[in-house]
């Protein structure tokens, strides 16, 4: 059972010269969806995890699976206007501009312990953002998870530089 | 420990007069979280089920925590043009018009049995539209699953004419 194998690339999507990692062939796999997510918090199994945020909207898939396999609580972390209590935002940047993301102000509590989790890393930008809204709130971010990593696009290194630490269980040369 | 008090009503979201019933809160809260999942799925724990299929985006959150308890794959149903593989689609009802949902043309296969599952069902629209992707797949159907259930607005009723069993936890009066 290879996760590698359980991921599908795209040619040409969502632009041309884009090969675009496809982890729904690995979540629609049973024994591949559970393994991800077993190894995906394997360090932090047995400790006390209060909350898992994941990241709009793949990382809801995954964030959701490992807050239940960790019997924690999940927090959606989602594009601007979503959320319907009063949220606080942080922008991030895209390749070309800016984007913003919002959490609910009362979904992380000061010293609260939270795993982030994503599909894949690549540039690092939405997770950089997802990691200063979550220390801007108090918490303490055990780790930053993610299946996929592009380590051409140094995503995981920015953000290790942030305190961080990153798992990530495929690797893919190239974008 | 009650489902329904770990939910949170917003007046006036998304817009006036509308009571928003967000689930934000039972899926921060560790043991309401597990306790939906478990509740869900209660009837179909220890038979086979294949796939579970989730509706973006608060859909992806429960669905996943909910294959990772049946052991199961995941599938999303997104909105149109967000999936990269070949899809297939079906439109569906809104209060005002139409809109479109798509799932990957092999996320599913002839006879699989499969739960779908969202947080809140309406006028049920977008299940239909699910159960309907899902129907023309040839998936069986065994039964579509939402925490929250507006039964003033008929869209369990609508499931079931579809021949697919419904499981609500929480009903709430009034839009």
């Amino acid at each position: 059972m290879s996760l590698r194998a359980a991921i599908r690339t795209i040619p040409d999507f969502p632009k041309k010269g884009i090969l675009f990692r496809d982890i729904t062939t690995l979540l629609g796999d049973a024994r591949a969806f559970r393994k991800a997510v077993d190894e995906l918090v394997q360090p932090w199994a047995g400790t006390k995890i209060d909350k898992v945020a994941g990241i709009e909207a793949r990382g809801f898939i995954l964030g959701g699976a490992v807050a239940h396999q960790l019997s924690a609580g999940f927090v959606p972390i989602r594009k601007k206007g979503k959320l319907p209590h009063e949220t606080v935002s942080m922008s991030y940047t895209l390749e070309y501009g800016t984007d913003e993301i919002e959490m609910h102000v009362d979904a992380v509590a000061q010293g609260e312990r939270v795993i982030l989790v994503d599909d894949l890393i690549a540039t690092g930008g939405t997770a950089e953002g997802a990691v200063r809204l979550l220390q801007k709130m108090g918490a303490e971010i055990v780790a930053a998870c993610f299946v996929i990593d592009l380590p051409d696009l140094g995503g995981a290194s920015k953000i290790e530089a942030l305190g961080v630490p990153v798992r990530t269980l495929v690797a893919f040369d190239g974008h």
